[in-house]
């Protein structure tokens, strides 16, 4: 029966900050059914104009950082300074039951109850290979219903910290103290995705080396590149139990901004971020439909086998697949 | 004329180490004739069996590195040492006309000269888009004239890095003294991609310092995540002038080839290389054909424009594209 909200009447609760409402689109979005997606593409297509007006920040940490506990302390500050925070998770590899995100919602419970912010969990397991493209669209929406600044988190290890990385402003990888040895498990190259670099849970017996750690990074963020043209990445204590360094984070994500904006580079990462997910859609497209086709699955199995056997070559595989 | 020469006696020309026949053969699988091309896969499908058999070396080097040189030095110690080495450049970007492969080439004079070297230089100009996915087949029939150690050298800057770590077993990375600024211009997360990096032009006034940046370079390798399993990169200081630390090099490769072995590391590696070779060139062969359909570059052109300007959905503009 929620289905039945005319696209007219969602629209306009959306625009005017209904949190429920706000949901229901962003069901219709991760819809597969047909009907749902076309209503869910033209609540969006309607509040486009609306979109674009938040900073977004990404987050990924190494396991056991604490990532839930940073962006419950760190979305309250801003939600108690009068900001509307929306928190999304991605998780391009959701097939596993429940997944973490609703653990965390639990431990997010303070963040959750507050009138100025807004929680969604990944998307349902199940819904395969379009997970992350739909947090897009859900960013988006939280856009046009008055979200200013949108909080984006990696949940699980791999590739989603690309994912992420191709859709916000400001990259920030939280890790502990002791430089560099816990990296493991992250994504390769994660040091030159980011903008900012939170060494988390720097309080107590910690705190020293904490800062010990922070100055080390500092130094490694120095050799390497930055991961936006004109920001030198930095790095930051923070204890999200002791309330300290949040204020610094937030500072840091506004002296970003202001960098950007003067060197244009906000408005053009955003439109390059935008023609790549366009790009990066039509290419899964033609992959998919390529794999759906029957026996295809099966007879590019066959062809890698024979490759690694050195009875073909892979010029010779891939006319064969391609000529019959 | 001279591509009358039959297969069989390619294959067997190639076989036997003429080193003429086995440019003419890599000329072949270059070819944008169709019947050459056919030949060219022939041959090679012939000779798969006598592959394999070499250490895969890729360099890569920040602008004014002196790989040319490092090569030059790098590739005659091994073949008056009795190896036979192949040096092969690819530049995924090769429509900038002549290339510097070609200036490069006069300056590795004297190994192009040995009886144990052959040097490629990158294929023609013009070839845009499947000049890279030729080297891997250069690669595999200088293997097969029994070429054992091949040197895979990165033209220009950009993508070219990925592409050669994909294909070598050890990916090394030549830089000069003052560690991290100069890296500008290479990939980023180059570093999570080496094997090993070549502190170049140790020598004379330069050498302490070369050697500080040397161990700038193993503190900062220490806290990467490395590019092979079980292996953690070193760096090393150089200098092809006074033809020193090559012997190191060597005996870098030659240990991470141990270490890999002892891991099976090797062989895995090389395996899903393949696979991934294969992977790509069904994609691109898939977003080629769909881009060379008539009216579809301006179509996914006016599309973006539209997206940039709100008119439409990222979702929207895809299922445009693919309904009509």
């Amino acid at each position: 029966k929620d289905r039945t909200i005319p696209v007219e009447e969602l629209t306009e609760k959306i625009s005017n900050g209904s949190r429920l409402h706000l949901a229901k689109g962003i069901t219709l979005l991760e819809s597969i059914t047909p009907a749902d997606k076309i209503a869910g593409q033209q609540v969006l297509l309607n509040l486009l104009p609306k979109t674009g007006n938040s900073i977004r920040i990404g987050i990924t940490g190494v396991p056991g950082a604490g990532k839930s506990t940073f962006i419950e302390a760190f979305g309250l500050m801003l939600a108690n300074a009068g900001h509307h925070v929306a928190v999304l998770a991605i998780d391009p590899s959701s097939t596993i039951t429940g997944g973490s995100i609703l653990g965390d919602k639990t431990r997010m419970e303070e963040l959750a109850r507050h009138p100025g912010a807004f929680i969604r969990p990944s998307p349902t397991a199940g819904t395969l290979g379009g997970v992350h493209k739909k947090s897009r669209e859900t960013m988006l929406l939280c856009e046009a219903a008055g979200y200013d600044v949108i909080l984006i988190e990696t949940v699980g290890v791999g590739q989603s910290e690309t994912v992420v990385r191709g859709m916000v402003d400001f990259f920030m990888l939280l890790v502990l103290t002791g430089a560099g040895d816990e990296l493991q498990g992250m994504k390769k190259g994660i040091m030159e995705l980011v903008d900012g670099i939170i060494v988390h849970k720097a309080d107590g017996d910690n705190l020293k080396l904490a800062k010990k750690t922070v100055r080390e990074y500092r130094q490694l963020l120095h050799f390497l590149q930055p991961a936006s043209l004109g920001w030198t990445p930095t790095s930051l204590p923070v204890s999200s139990i002791k309330l300290t360094g949040l204020e610094e984070v937030w500072e840091t994500v506004l002296a970003f901004k202001a960098t950007m904006d003067t060197n244009t580079f906000w408005a053009e990462r955003r439109q390059s971020q935008t023609k790549d997910w366009f790009r990066s859609m039509i290419n899964d497209r033609l992959i998919d439909t390529f794999f759906a086709e029957p026996g295809r699955k099966e007879q590019v199995a066959e062809l890698e086998q024979a490759l690694l056997k050195g009875d073909i070559t892979v010029a010779g595989a891939v006319e064969r697949l391609f000529l019959g």
